[in-house]
């Protein structure tokens, strides 16, 4: 593969993780404009943009990101992340990486998002899709459903759009992917899965790497489809003081798996990540009663 | 060593870990008569028992334990766990435990306790000890207190009380447990320390099992002794939705630190452990704005 076609695609990756940030930026602040105005009589939440810088161990420039933050009345805490990173893993992590056992360089661009609501009838949401170059390339990510108080139609539109977007490109994707994310977001100890689930997927490189990213594409449309739609639903119904004790200790179950179990994050705080980005997904507000 | 010596140990400790738990909940349901009346009209707080039983991966006994919890009107949530245990460590468990490489089965008794208080301006607090006997045996334990507002006078106290018991040893114990402590309680990801130490030990194992045992009952006094008189000195003072505010921070902090490195928490849970008893530990109560 010629270095010209990989600094193609990883312009063209970064580029549209971009313009999915931009757009699910739009889309989340258009349901602050449209909701949650009856309550607390609070504004319409705007976006917040923190810029962040890496560095690799030996001091040399390792890319950054971009953290967005919203604060509203209908999303209690969302954060929509994007970063390029780049340097060498360590001999110990390069072995768990494929294509990095030969040469430790690596090149990743993605975006990664969490939205925990203000009302317990909203589902909270996450989204993460990514880029990686090593020696190998692939792309990875998916999206799942965490309802405080879950309900068969948004369980069942949530997977609807991520199945469409994967029948568009192999009818195999969607049941393999969706089992991968109920597997993946599996709470051990609490012998149950964290939410409703979605899909998940990783190391997708099927030899067409335009379908690959058009496939990648997709998931991000999809999302950026679905889950304003699920927020829109019930943003304004009225909730319980019930609800949103279920919703707090919904969400100390989510704070357990992201700490415990989530690869992302553990990987990213051991190998000295941005915490502040990193933790953006921990919950406003959480109990453990 | 006969059999009959290391029975005799056995029922020993388990029976100081029973001791220790009835003296503390004692000490801390006083509190409770005596503080915090003139908030939410709640009436003292009193522990409620909740026992449990463990199985081995084979479905034979292999002990179990006794939770007691109370939510009182001082103690926003309190845990003073017992629990003896015995079986097999797993092939990959037994190489990281002294003395298990060549006789997997192991049995081990201990009390543990995290205390959440309602009021930030008093310091919440975690203690241990334990007894565990493969081919060899040894305490270990310790203790740290948990301010969410770090008071010197506090700090001082909590850290004399732990001196004494030490010192009544070894001259060596303190500065040795206490660097242990630092050490084990740090948070690398935030570069900061979870509270304002105490101390922490392990593998105690001096060839003189009475003086290593008294120890260990000693650490368990200390604490008895001093941590109610922090408590009885802050419980009635007012505070601010301020305090409140970084109070719910710092177990966010404090949540972190049990989820991602707290060897007792994932040890626990990876092992089948009784994940209500294990996660009692986490702030009834947290934040992450």
């Amino acid at each position: 593969m010629g270095e010209a076609v990989i600094e193609e695609r990883k312009t063209a990756a970064q580029g549209w993780f971009r313009q999915l940030r931009d757009d699910i930026r739009n889309a989340f602040e258009a349901c602050e404009d449209q909701g949650g105005a009856l309550r607390d009589n609070l504004p319409p939440g705007r976006f917040v943009e923190t810029p962040w810088e890496r560095k690799n161990e030996d001091g040399s420039p390792g890319g950054g990101g971009v953290m967005s933050v919203m604060k509203g009345r209908v999303f209690e805490k969302v954060g929509v992340n994007i970063s390029t990173v780049h340097g060498r893993f360590s001999e110990r992590f390069a072995k768990e990486i494929p294509g990095a056992e030969e040469d430790p360089r690596f090149w990743a661009s993605g975006i990664s998002l969490v939205a925990h609501m203000h009302s317990p009838k909203v589902p909270a949401v996450h989204m993460n899709t990514r880029f990686i170059v090593t020696s190998r390339s692939w792309f990875g990510g998916g999206g799942d459903l965490n309802p405080p108080l879950p309900l068969d139609e948004d369980t069942a539109d949530f997977h609807a759009a991520f199945k469409s977007a994967c029948d568009a490109h192999n009818p195999d994707y969607h049941p393999m992917f969706k089992d991968w994310c109920d597997e993946y977001f599996y709470i051990p100890h609490r012998n149950r899965a964290r939410g409703t689930g979605g899909i998940f997927y990783d190391y997708l490189d099927t030899g067409d790497w335009n379908d690959d990213f058009a496939f990648t594409q997709d998931v991000g449309r999809a999302f950026l489809d679905i889950y304003p739609k699920l927020v829109t639903r019930h943003m304004d119904e009225a909730w319980t003081d019930e609800d949103r004790e279920t919703q707090l200790v919904y969400r100390g179950l989510y704070a357990e798996f992201n700490l415990l179990y989530d690869r992302g994050t553990r990987f990213g705080l051991m190998t000295g990540g941005n915490p502040e980005a990193i933790l953006m997904s921990l919950p406003p507000e959480a109990k453990w009663p």
